[in-house]
């Protein structure tokens, strides 16, 4: 799939929220190397970034991946990064919502700091703010406005439809949505997520073997004022894909 | 808006989600006389159906009006209504999700009582399931495949991009989103929203007066089986719009 | 500890809440034969129930002991029991609160069903509240003054000091607290759990081994009105105790 | 009351939580004078701190007062205050929890800072935890153990039963009770909590006038050194209280 789009749109960076790559929990090293052989230039992560102990034996080594960014000084990883391609240059950050998620520091007061942080050394900014309520990523949006060229929400799975370039020249979109199977609950088999919300008992979630669907945005950026021109969604299903 | 949209379309029945119609917050009978003279059939309503005290006037003299359904018993209001109109009807179900919100009777055994309690009186089934959580709103999607013709989500206020006909014969949308400012954070003024976000301190929301944006779903339902046959998102923005 | 406390107060039933049992993750069968060749005559859980898996192949052969009667209908185990011993007779009712605790049916009219369902087999009724919030908590008490013998609250671990017999005749206090470490926190670990609040990072918690805290609660009911008379606080540590 | 344990105990320091003053809503000045005449030589306060706008008056000329100091940077009034009287100071910190409670910085590195901040200019150290989970309250009585001379706990409003020195001489309590009617339900009409409980529907909930309950806890620090010598619970009810 990410190959065929790539040579479709011809994209100078391929970004990839990994979070949940190992089976739904947290990403592997092996499945890190997939992504980038697949034609992916950085990975983000979130909430589910620790969930598989791999993790800690190579994210500080892993120039190209980023964890959120308000974890506490002295986590392991990243939070921002700057990506380097025939001759263009992007900082990502990742960054976590704290609505309905568990305390981190403050993700408005971190933007700041990584922005001053980052200076002047790009004017291309993605930020995925990795975040479940809508107001607060819609705030995050407005906040950064004419001062990131991107900010896309992930966490919720679910791609919105409100995507849209905001007055100060800013990529917005609340979620991209998720690459998976069609026919579970955000990924994983539906029986089990099912079986937890009628009974309230335990039940391991595997993720679903269904038909995939997957989500992405692409957005157009300006080198050299960093606002953005454009952005569009794509959401593909596997019945719909022709394989050429 | 609306008039312009059901001179296009010509609907069946008209379904609107009031319970931020008061600025925000509740409903009151002015405006649920509003929504009926601009051509809705029937109201809808969420966590918010009490924050207005005028609704305790009103709600159990008013049988075009739903509130959530797994209130416990003896809450003002129903939960379920079968609206006519030309020959046709529409039974129409409110209900409310349980993550990140209030604990309530279980949405799903509500529906199930509901359904049974409906019986033979109509295969149209309309749901307006009001969650937060993506996944809660997509298992019952699924839970319903089958049995109701159509299941929306509203409450997180973005339209979510992932319309579809379930394969059992059920249109399904994870949110249809809001009508209301495009340029606040979910309707309301976004300095108020960010400031709360930055500082933690209360701050008084009002209804933004920026231009507007109107989001529904449209769905055709085959009255003699009662599955959908389409769904179909609509978004307008006002700077967008053709007054004919 | 417990049988020199109950050769000193010799109690008609000893009861236990052993959701923690099993190092911290709910209870297995060995466990529950070790409380009964100690002393208990029934046990109570809470929302650790179904940690350990092994209480799926026991539970619904067990008379001794009950899980929160909240739990959907169909859900293994049961909420109440009659518990008979030297020709007195004690129900024994487990229910679990909603606020900050995942979503079940309604903890106050679960009880008002109970009670119902109990009708006049036996005056002496207690109730283990298992909750998170004191105002939740406090409610109950005051729910079910004078219609349950005894309504004391668990799963905060911490003892509080209100025990009080409230004006209808029913024995209340907040939460009974733990029995295990008094060096970790609520009987785990401490660094793991200081590790948790710090970094935000995974932390596996085992059961503390220091020297143990014991916390429990006696009560005198009078057997032909289920009124409590008195209700009075125990509080040993490891280093206060006399082995005699 | 105040007066008469004053006289009893004849303590340097009194310190009272006062962010439920105002009819279970915040602070006004007039209360705060109030406390002042009574014999308080601090208040602390919580996330009810900013319920009655009156607060934003006063509180940055209130020397006397302090607020959770991990609201952010730039939050009116202070986190810390030095108390001097009699030739003894005492340094009195409020920090918030957050677990179960709305986002702020992390209190447990708002603690390091505002120690490092403190310097030497006094061993004798208070620090009121505003926290729901016992586990984060009892997290930082060990985080802080042989760092601040007492840890109390507030905002459950019900006083533990675990009072104690922790081994490198801070007294700590999870937390120290509420003062207020003894009928309601945390100090307000139970009718209205329990009818909120009930029906999932609004309730006003006012101040309940019945019969107070007083709690306090009392501690001993040597000045040399800054360590708790001892912590003592006080309970005392309306009809227990003889007025001397
Ligand atoms: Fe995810
Ligand atoms: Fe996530
Ligand atoms: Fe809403
Ligand atoms: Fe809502
Ligand atoms: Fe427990
Ligand atoms: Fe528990
Ligand atoms: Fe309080
Ligand atoms: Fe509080």
């Amino acid at each position: 799939m990410l190959p065929a789009l790539k040579q479709k749109h011809q994209p100078d960076f391929v970004l990839v929220n990994a979070e949940n790559a190992a089976g739904g929990k947290g990403l592997t090293e092996a499945l890190a190397r997939d992504f980038y052989s697949w034609g992916a230039d950085g990975l983000t992560m979130g909430n589910h970034t620790w969930d598989n102990k791999d993790i800690f034996q190579f994210i500080d080594s892993e120039s190209r991946l980023v964890r959120p960014a308000n974890f506490p000084p002295g986590t392991p990883g990243q939070g921002m990064m700057v990506l380097k391609k025939r001759g263009k240059s992007l900082a990502v950050i990742n960054v976590q919502g704290r609505t309905f998620l568990p305390p981190l520091d403050c993700p408005f007061r971190t933007m700041d700091a990584l922005l001053e942080q980052l200076g002047t050394e790009t004017r291309c900014v993605f930020v995925d703010f990795h975040a479940e309520a809508t107001s607060e990523k819609i705030a995050m949006g407005w906040y950064l406005d004419g001062r990131a060229s991107v900010v896309v929400g992930t966490h919720t799975h679910v791609q919105t439809h409100d995507e849209r370039v905001l007055p100060g020249g800013t990529a917005y979109v609340t979620d991209v949505g998720m690459c998976g199977s069609h026919e579970g609950v955000l990924g994983m088999e539906r029986e089990a997520v099912m079986h937890r919300f009628l009974t309230g008992l335990p039940a391991r979630f595997t993720a679903d073997e269904g038909p995939w669907q997957f989500h992405a945005v692409l957005t157009e950026i300006d080198d050299a004022t960093g606002r953005a021109g454009s952005i569009q969604l794509i959401r593909k299903r596997e019945d719909e894909f022709i394989y050429e």
